[in-house]
């Protein structure tokens, strides 16, 4: 059904509307959400296959819940097209995670029905957790000040099996447990988050579900008797039954928690969720998991029949379900990473590779192929997978692991206290290092400079093309006496021809790209902006400013020599990087102070990094662009800060008056 | 027994000797031990209840298992004392947490028996578990390669009840339990971690450990018939029986995850220990966890007395067990800000105190006795702590979470991803930023200001004395646009009058505290190294160099029009902070180059910060002389670049030639 025509939808802006409809209209709700939906990824692109498993559950969870009032926090987030289409977000859903458009995620900025965004997973139960604490202290405090009692509402967290693998799910189960707070989680299990469950917790739940034979709504029913004592069905349930079904029943280990468990049930049986969700909606008691058990990619057969059950998908054809081909022009950062570290792992047995439940996005995809004895999915673990990594590295072993940048910040402190300050040699793969386009400001890698640079004992490398790429993976190899981080993009190399095998940089050195005789201007690049620094250079020279290009390859250590020398000798010195302040430039300038280079004024030195915001998704282009850090935008702040550049009578050129910092 | 006397443990400073020993010689080496304990920590001060709690649990790992091939990875390490006492540190046991002494946590670089450092909590099994893989790959590529068999080696992770509660302990127990590899972890249960426990999983633990009645061996042998089929216990176990002790036994959340339970046994009695840590040792299951009961402070009665078992300690009497009493000059920093923040609560409803199983340590203890309602001590569990915080401040509330600068690191990507990048107001007060002493390199608060500078939306202040706190306490809770962060050192202030209230100070605004007239030198400092720039300005003005002192309050965002101006009009600008490169230095830097403040070389800047190293535990004044931070080494700094400085003829004075940077 498209837009066009005439829509169950068509009435439905606000919940309310659908809490109007009677519930025998609510499978034909779930219907039009799920064609919706699937006619809008089909042109966007995005993820799909987990809103597709909770189209039944958003419907139920909208019309038994008063939203917005009541909260529903979605996990990750990227599972809540449906719900952004019964919230008013309906007549943008073709813009999701276009320029200007919709988030891929949920967003407290985009709409009131999103109480806590998200992107990164495993946050929803420890904020719907601090909103119940929130409503109970408001409940409270109305109480001891003799006010009215506040509206009684409901605080709901909805997250997935493969985000239990996180710490801090449990970290937050745990204070649930104890907080007896009215919180209810509703556990979408379906078996598989972004790639195939990991770790034990995922067979636990497998157990629980016992092999898809769902509880009946007569036995669901006895377990929320434990709830509902006044409830209407507790009669049903003699005390010999609830005896017996607790016995049947499941979920000892939630209940050990402080929870009370209740499930599984089918996640897409209406007639089941919704007096469910009533039941845990009017329950005085404390904390619930609700073990929903969904189908991943339901309702679109493509997606049923593949084996990611369509997880994210390009633009495809919603009859065919075929995407549209991708036509890399180079072969994808990611993708040299996996196969130089393939060849180390050929030539020596001690290197193994870690992912935290991302092997396609890393590359570790076709490690695993290579080399599945050295290939350590941890699941959703950052913490773990990084001191896991350093107790492999303490008996001799070279572990790399492979993580994007946004997802190292969960395991900030595991780098620092076991590994750095250790100095173990840890490699670190920084994936989707810079913006990353339609993902948003949640998955940019934008502070990895900061956060690493300012380490002792810590080597940070950044590859500036995927030639670089396999040579810093043949340096980090090599390097093992301390820990190392590389760097690099999400997307495609830039063409350049791949070495048949990599050779270890030299440890803090960088290298002069060009260097023209009477070169005024120094580009010190760290990472891919080095290409942008060449088209730079070549618009200024064909204005007569004759511009070094350098490749500074290490923003930890330094090549001091080659800094001093550029600053030495050049009138300008620029640094440019993908990343925030406090990074590579800070580094930059903290040498150029204590060295005293800076002293008699000789070098205008500016470093261009990601601007002080989250940037809103876009193209990575447009981003690069709107951070200043585009050729153009390169080259237009080397104009404006030219010493004297006006006296030499350049054309085309704005006035000194106009610099950037004015 | 003092070291002069003879000892049995004169002849154990190998673990080897200790093997060779009969277990009937075993209960007087712990009593050696824990003498030789209480002894030294009366002198030295240090953590005294948690090694109490496992001397005779200590003896019977090194008797079983053949240390330092097997290896032992102690969680956090505070409690490693016998451990160190065994291990061929005894002569220098009186050295604990001394300058140039041992640690007072296990350290690889002090001994080849401390397999892995910590400090931080919970994470000895993700270390563990990376070793036995280790193990498992090196015993695998002997076999594929045809050499000869690696030594059958062990690898066990001591884990306390309170470490438990942290996600990274979870998130290796999910893999390991999915891993099947050789792993034992022993969870060493005394019901208290620094504080009282909290959270749901101590309350698990102790229904596990039913009140204190521990398992029988004969009844522990029937679980480990499981493990063992061939074992000698395994016959004494009918079916029956059998059957009988699982439905007896807990540890059912364990088995759910991979884990074989053994437990609880009474940790105190090697009777038992001893015959089951070899049954564990010796069988080839997969992952165990062995649940021993114990009791902190165990055998000596002034600890076991204590409510807080003597956690940690300073100088006692060891007869009466009594303290020596701390001379503070001043109030701590820690109790100021509990203390202003209990006022601020007592005049607004909607502040509320979070910590992460640090109540003591942070002064939320105080603030717990005053508002107990609006009190959270969620566990160690930073990473729930602050998200937990960000839900409760999209509800209207003013959450302060209150944690050492170093274990915000845990909680890292809940800053940037849940609370920064949604710009939710969550107060962060940072205690322990700086150096710490005793306590180390792991507890130094050295990153909080690079990890955080870099943050957009961030607000991050530091206070340069007792007084300065009190109104920036009062800034946070003024602050509700967004998140703030709020540095303090450890230990007392510096003897200033304390304001009856706390005035909400403007944004990003500095102050000149002095400014004589002719200033050719500022020092600009962040944080309590006012104190020594003041000092530093008194010694440099006796020698005729006027020099002006500010405090920047802010390192986020930086006061500009002050900086600018304190460049604009001296020769020589230096900031001054208790941090790593990347933090307020470098933000200034950035600020000045991006302003072409140092285009013209009519100013000097310098940038003092914490040397790129962990520095070593020492006394907090020797390690900040170290890091060149003290009055004397800020003055020669500034002697050593002052313009021209020899020109003008100033006695006492080192040549121009030598700069530090040289």
């Amino acid at each position: 059904m498209s837009q066009q025509e005439t829509s169950i939808l068509d009435g439905l802006s606000e919940t309310s509307a659908l809490r109007a409809l009677p519930e025998s209209d609510l499978p034909a709700v779930a219907e039009a959400v799920r064609r919706e939906m699937i006619e809008a990824v089909s042109v966007t692109g995005g993820h799909l296959g987990s809103g597709l498993g909770v189209v039944e559950l958003t419907v139920a969870l909208h019309h038994v819940f008063d939203t917005p009032d009541d909260r529903i926090v979605w996990d990750v987030g990227h599972q809540a097209y449906p719900h952004k289409i019964l919230t008013g977000r309906r007549d943008r859903i073709r813009t999701l995670r276009q320029p200007g458009g919709l988030s891929g995620f949920t967003k407290r900025s985009e709409s009131v029905y999103d109480p806590f965004g998200a992107a990164h997973s495993s946050t929803s139960i420890s904020a719907a957790l601090g909103m119940a604490v929130a409503r109970d202290l408001d409940e409270a405090q109305a109480k001891a000040t003799g006010a009215p009692p506040p509206k009684r509402r409901n605080m709901i967290a909805v997250i997935g099996d493969g985000s239990m693998s996180a710490g801090m799910a449990y970290e937050a189960m745990n204070n649930a447990g104890a907080l007896h707070s009215r919180l209810i989680v509703i556990l979408n299990d379906n078996d598989m988050s972004i790639a195939p469950p990991v770790g034990a917790m995922s067979a636990y739940f497998a157990r629980l579900a016992s092999g898809g034979t769902y509880r009946s709504l007569r036995e669901t029913a006895k377990q929320l008797g434990k709830l509902l004592p006044k409830a209407l069905y507790q009669r049903a349930a003699a005390a010999e039954e609830y005896a017996r079904s607790l016995v049947v029943g499941g979920g000892t280990m939630f209940e050990e928690m402080g929870f009370h468990y209740v499930g599984p049930i089918d996640g897409h049986n209406l007639d089941h969720l919704l007096p469910i969700l009533k039941n845990v909606r009017d329950t005085e008691q404390g904390p619930i998991l609700l073990h929903v058990v969904t189908q991943k990619g339901k309702g679109y057969a493509p997606a049923e029949a593949s084996a990611d059950r369509y997880h994210g998908v390009v633009k495809f054809d919603v009859l065919s379900g075929v995407q549209a081909k991708a036509k890399p022009n180079a072969p994808a950062y990611t993708r040299v990473f996996g196969e130089s570290l393939i060849k180390a792992a050929d030539a020596d047995p001690k290197v193994v590779a870690i992912t935290a439940a991302m092997p396609g996005g890393t590359g570790i995809d076709l490690f695993g192929k290579a080399h599945p004895d050295r290939t350590f999915d941890v699941g959703i673990a950052e913490q773990h997978a990084v001191t896991f990594a350093g107790g492999l590295a303490t008996e001799g072993y070279k572990p790399f692991v492979a993580i994007y940048s946004t997802f190292l910040q969960r395991a900030y402190d595991q780098v620092v206290h076991d590994v750095a300050l250790q100095n173990l040699p840890v490699r670190f793969a920084l994936d989707r290092a810079g913006l990353v386009g339609a993902d948003g400001a949640t998955h940019a890698g934008a502070f990895d400079l900061a956060y690493l640079c300012c380490l002792p004992n810590m080597t940070v490398m950044a590859a500036a093309d995927e030639a670089e790429l396999v040579h810093m993976v043949a340096t980090c190899h090599a390097h093992d006496s301390g820990p190392i981080a590389l760097r690099y993009p999400r997307g495609e190399g830039v063409g350049v021809d791949l070495p048949e095998r990599g050779e270890a940089l030299p440890i803090g050195k960088g290298r002069i790209v060009r260097r023209p005789e009477g070169a005024r201007v120094a580009l010190l690049s760290l990472g891919t902006r080095l290409a942008e620094a060449g088209k730079a250079a070549d618009a200024l020279e064909a204005e007569g400013i004759a511009v070094t290009v350098a490749d500074a390859r290490f923003a930890k250590p330094l090549d001091e020599a080659l800094i001093l020398d550029l600053a030495a000798s050049h009138e300008v010195l620029i640094t440019l990087e993908e990343g925030s302040v406090g990074g590579f430039g800070a580094m930059v300038l903290h040498l150029l102070a204590e060295k005293g280079a800076l002293d008699a004024g000789r070098v205008r030195v500016r470093t261009l990094t990601l601007p002080d915001t989250y940037q809103d998704h876009n193209t990575p282009d447009a981003m690069y662009r709107e951070a200043g850090l585009d050729a153009a935008s390169i080259a237009q702040t080397v104009r404006d800060i030219l010493p004297e550049r006006k006296a030499r009578g350049a054309a085309k050129l704005v006035s000194v008056g106009q610099t950037k910092s004015g």
